[in-house]
């Protein structure tokens, strides 16, 4: 494998194998497997999970790692094609990921959406770009509209917790104070679809997830024998639900425009969950990416409860990119 | 060893094991006793020995480390309780820590007072909510009014310069532009007394330490057979001292009232430790863990001068934290 | 070798030695060779390259690193002697430094010039001063006006392309927006001196390169059989010329005199390398230590076009260093 940048460049057989890495791994370490191997790390946003799990997952196989963050301790990266760089950006990243890939075995990328023009996130065009830049092999470690190690730690939790393969997988918007990313709504939507499961995005108005992202979700799902529609009306998405994957994003019918996204979502205060969701759903556990807001997005009660599986999905982060990485760089 | 987060968890000749490990450890190293081994570092709060101590005794000792500081690249972290998370805090220490410990095989923490309201701090409610949270072997790197490493170090040095186990040790307050915690003071004195030291605390009116720090360390001197009391005569302390420990600390007769505190602290400008101080006890060395302000907090003749022990407390935070980890994570 | 601090502490033989030492370490890795070892790596000031090669310079020996920096996770560290530190500085380098030396086998430091004084800033009193503290092996990873390991990885850069010893390498001031440290010009003027190349300092009026600076070069010059000269005149400079080394800094008729220094470069814009700047040279290759500002400097036609070793450059950092850090700690 030279990159991991979409769950759908891979079959459903391919992620079947990399979880069955995964898998084994847990069972038997292999303290050696990538001895004298670097990965550098890039992180242009914040990070606690992915932060924390690469550094580990590579001085678990026994490789390396560094981080780089532009702005905190190295120059900020200008990403703009053709511009005379006279402002705060001291580099290019036409410069700066060359030269990270060069001293590396592997570099991983987090770069959020940009957040202005829906277009533009959705064609990856940042990402792309600065892949184009390396030769080296590349993980994506949260892009404008992907998250494929979300999406591969989260389908290993659906795995560990033998949720069934067609069961009813519930993808829902929740409050958040300010619009956040599509990233992970958009890879738990596709990380379902392709597992096989009866998905169902429930979101308000104003809030639907671009055509483009439901689009190639129905086709995974079309692959995979599972299904995929949406809905507005929480008690017909939640009905039998035997998963809940929670997550907060932002106004696709205002992409960039902050009053007019902050003037949607002020009525929607009520989307956090709460355990009187599951009236209809009392198998149901709760999925969450992290980092969630406690009482704004998931109440206490659900987060503290035995729905939750938000720690395993966040544990789960460590297998499934060790895998990765010994898929990627493992002799 | 599972948690080293206080020194009054530990019996005097448990601490005295400790540090024959250490010195155990610095005649003969132990290049791969902790290989495999991740050691994750949680800094609420800048640090410069503690960061780099901790980095390299994993490494001397052939493990691994990585590092978190909220806030800084990572998710600042929410620690009330039951608190709707709109503000600037994007995850709560519930679901962070467990996280890192569910990747590490042992987390230290550094979080300094709050420097509010004194119980709160006195009873460690912050430190021990996220202590509550992690089922792994954990180190308290700095705490609201603990710091056991530097205690652990501190005591490594009193036994490297062969002070005498009852010989006088004067914990004196110093000058400083504005209050800072007690953990150090608190630290320091207990750890005089469990050694069994004849311990003064030298103060200025408006500085004597809470009433529960100070029967903390009477107790641990009545098992140890050594003395504490409390002064704030330095010619009445300083007579035939052999140990100066300087330390800066707030004033605890207006806790958490930053105004008063300067009000009362703009008169001892005077309690800058020089030679002047040493009249009546000639031999009499000079500790601090840093970092100092010079010429502040203790005057340049006295840092750069033979009674200073400060460049050895510093060292020994590498063999003594080096112990702790050996014991906690070694098969 | 204990110390790295400057390329003219060694004669043009032990260059060429440290030289063929990285690329032997290219062709034949040592994973092995500082089994054990730690590298402290202080940065003051931010970084990329650096930060980087060195962490894997390390791991690539089989070593380990640690990073601090001052201000950002770290406490700030006052340099200036004698002052009564009630600033916003916790801590004197006359205490840090030596708490770093005393965990490391050897450290590195980055500290910009100030750039107020000139003579200040020529007589290295900062690095000097901080140099003086620490009795463990020490590598300037960029001091006032020296960068030895960007010189050593140029030098190997020339190598690497067959530059021929006596090559016309010309050094061209370059614009940016602000005034930058002498550091890098003064190093690489140095370096193609040393290795016995015709020299030519190609730059506006007011940006002469300082006298010492010119002589020391001048006089390595004498000792390689190479020369040194300067002009204004970019078609004097560059006819015939088979390296051009461009780098920006700050109005030497101007230091310390941010307006003065603005008014003197206004007018210099010209100052970007375009295409049209070789026609009197047509095999001329183009060398940057990075970062380098697009369209600023240099032009992206030159940056993406085949002149350019800045790529090159960067990456023999990664060996030049390697070389460094094995003649330093390898036992």
């Amino acid at each position: 494998m030279k990159r991991f940048l979409d769950l759908n460049d891979f079959t459903r057989e391919e992620v079947l194998s990399l979880l069955e890495l995964a898998r084994g791994l847990e069972r038997t370490p292999e303290p050696r497997a990538l001895a004298g191997k670097v990965l550098g790390l890039l992180f242009f946003n914040p990070s606690l999970r992915t932060l924390a799990s690469f550094q580990v997952a590579m001085a678990r196989l026994g490789g390396n790692s560094f981080v780089i963050s532009p702005g905190q301790g190295s120059w900020q990266l200008e990403t703009r094609s053709g511009v005379v760089m006279d402002g705060a950006a001291a580099e290019h990243v036409r410069e700066g990921l060359p030269v990270l890939a060069a001293y590396s075995d592997a570099l991983g990328i987090r770069a959020f959406a940009e957040g202005k023009d829906l277009a533009h996130d959705l064609a990856e065009s940042n990402f792309k770009l600065m892949a184009s830049l390396i030769d080296k092999p590349l993980i994506n470690l949260e892009s404008a509209v992907n998250h494929p190690c979300q999406a591969l730690a989260d389908w290993k939790t659906l795995d560990d917790l033998a949720v069934p393969r067609t069961a009813r997988f519930v993808l829902s918007w929740a409050y958040h104070p300010r619009a956040l990313p599509l990233a992970v709504p958009a890879a738990a939507l596709h990380m379902a679809a392709l597992r096989g499961m009866e998905v169902i995005v429930l979101r308000p108005e104003g809030f639907a997830l671009p055509a483009a992202i439901m689009e190639r979700a129905r086709r995974a799902a079309a692959l995979s024998g599972g299904s995929v529609r949406e809905t507005s009306e929480r008690a017909d998405a939640l009905a039998g639900a035997q998963v809940l994957y929670v997550k907060e994003w932002g106004a696709t019918d205002a992409y960039g425009d902050a009053a007019e996204d902050a003037r949607l979502r002020a009525a929607l205060r009520g989307w956090c969950v709460r355990d009187d969701w599951f009236s209809s759903a009392p198998q149901c556990r709760v999925m969450h990416c992290l980092p969630v807001r406690r009482n704004t997005a998931i109440a206490d009660e659900v987060l503290d409860g035995p729905r939750s599986l938000v720690q395993r999905e966040a544990y789960n982060r460590l297998p499934a990119q060790m895998a990765v990485l010994h898929q990627m760089l493992s002799s």
